[in-house]
C-alpha cells in the first residue's frame, strides 16, 4: 500500500535575514533523523528572510504609473511600485486585485509581494530573487550537515483561476522530479492515458500546507513516501512548471 | 505536531455499472477501521462508472459545430459532440484543446470527457452528472454499512492555466469545509492575514493523488489527520469551490 505522511515541524524559531535556514531546520529536528528520502518542504516567507529578499516601505518612491493602478484599486502607491518592480507583465488590475506575471514567470496575485508574516508593518516580503537556486543552496547544506541530502520544495499559496481559495503550489524544488510524464503511457486497461502529466511538486506543496496551520509558525514541513518522484540530482526545479506563455490559452 | 497520512486503499474490484461503491470500499478494507475522522477520497472514474455515466460512441451523432471543431483540432467529431453536450461554454478550442466550462461549472479540459480506463475503447467516460449528490450518497452509505460517517471527496485531474501538469481537485465534496477562510484572521505576529483562503478540498484531493500510481487501480485513498476541516454536516459541497462567473477574471 502506498502512503504518504506530512508531518509540520515544530520548534523553528522566528527567521532573520542572514540566518542560515538548514542549520535551523536541522536544530528544530532535534535528533529526529532526516533522511535522502525525505522531501523538506518551506513556506516561501522564512526562505525570503533569510535571504533579506524584503523591502522598506519609506524606501519606495511610485511611478505615476503605480500611482493610478494605486487609486484605481484601492492600493498603496508604495506596494503597487513593488509589485510592478517584481513584474514582468500585468494580466489583470481589477476591483483590487493584481495578477501578475512575476520576474521568474510565475503567475499570481501581487507579484507574490506580501505584507502578512513581514517582520514589520512597513515591510513587504517578496518572493526569493532564485528560488530554484534557494532549494539547491538549503539542499547542499543539509547534506553537509546531516549527511543526507532530502529533496527540497520552497513553496507559495496562489490563487487560481475558475476556482475560489488559494492553493500551495511549488516555486523552488531541488532533488525531486516536478512532473510525472504519463502521456502516452498505457493505463491499467492497457489504454494509452493521453493527457496524465502530474505536476507533483505542486502536489506535494498542497500536501504540505494541510500539515501546517497558518498561525502555527510551522513553516517546514517533512513529508515521506515520496521516494518514486525523488532524485539524486537537483533536477530542472520548479521552472519547468512554468507553461511558456506562448503555449499558454490564458496569458 | 500536526500530520497528514495519505494511503491508498489496494483490491478494490473493477467497478461496472450499478455497483454499491461504497461497499466495494468496505469490502477492500477487510478488517481495517473506517473511521469518521478519515476523508475518503476517490477519483471520479469509478463513480461515473457505477454510475454509468458513460456514453457509446456509436450511439452518438455530431453536429455541423462538432464536425467542423473536430476538423480543426484533429479530433473525433463524435468525442467532440459529447464533450460540448457535457458544457455551458466552450473557453478555448486550440491546437487540439477544447477548455470547457462544464454543466457543473468546472473549467477543465474537453469538459472531463475522457477515453482513458473507459469500459472499452468505444467508451467516453463522464463526469457524474451531480458529484456532490454522488459524495453525499456514498457518506450516507457508508454511514450505514459501518456506522462511520467518514467525509467523501470525489476528484478528477485538472490542467490549470500558466502552470505544466495536471493536478487532482475535488469536484464533489460531503463532510469537510471545502476553504478554509483566514481572510481578516490575525497571522502568528498579529498582522491581518488578508489573502488567505486555503482551498482544503482540492488540496486533499492533490494529496490524494501522490498516494495512488496511476495504474494500480488504486481508485481510493484513505486521508487521515484532516480532523479540523471535517464536519458532521455533509455541508456545501465542491461547488463552493466554483468561482461565480462574473467574478472571474479570465472567463
Amino acid at each position: 500500500m502506498a502512503s504518504v505522511l506530512a508531518r509540520g515541524l515544530p520548534g523553528l524559531p522566528e527567521v532573520s535575514a542572514g540566518d542560515d535556514l538548514a542549520a535551523l531546520i536541522v536544530g528544530a529536528l532535534g535528533g529526529a533523523e532526516l533522511s535522502g528520502g525525505h522531501l523538506v518542504a518551506i513556506a516561501h516567507k522564512v526562505v525570503s528572510k533569510a535571504e533579506d529578499a524584503v523591502v522598506q516601505l519609506a524606501t519606495v518612491t511610485p511611478s505615476r504609473r503605480a500611482c493610478e493602478l494605486a487609486a484605481e484599486n484601492g492600493k498603496d502607491p508604495r506596494v503597487v511600485q513593488v509589485v510592478l518592480d517584481q513584474s514582468q507583465q500585468l494580466l489583470r488590475a481589477e476591483r483590487g486585485v493584481l495578477i501578475c506575471r512575476t520576474l521568474h514567470g510565475f503567475v499570481c496575485a501581487n507579484a507574490g509581494v506580501d505584507a502578512s508574516n513581514a517582520p514589520s508593518p512597513d515591510t513587504l516580503v517578496l518572493l526569493p530573487a532564485d528560488p530554484d537556486a534557494s532549494a539547491r543552496r538549503i539542499r547542499a547544506r543539509l547534506r553537509e550537515l546531516t549527511g543526507q541530502a532530502p529533496a527540497v520544495l520552497i513553496s507559495d499559496s496562489f490563487g487560481r483561476a475558475w476556482r475560489q481559495g488559494q492553493l500551495d503550489v511549488a516555486i523552488g524544488l531541488a532533488g525531486m522530479q516536478p512532473l510525472d510524464d504519463w502521456r502516452g503511457r498505457a493505463d491499467a486497461a492497457g489504454l494509452e492515458l493521453r493527457a496524465t502529466w502530474l505536476a507533483a511538486a505542486d502536489a506535494a506543496a498542497a500536501s504540505a500546507e494541510l500539515a501546517r496551520a497558518k498561525d502555527s509558525r510551522e513553516p517546514v514541513v517533512l513529508i515521506d513516501g515520496l521516494q518514486r518522484y525523488l532524485t539524486a540530482a537537483d533536477g530542472p526545479g520548479a521552472a519547468a512548471l512554468l507553461r511558456a506563455p506562448d503555449e499558454d490559452l490564458f496569458l
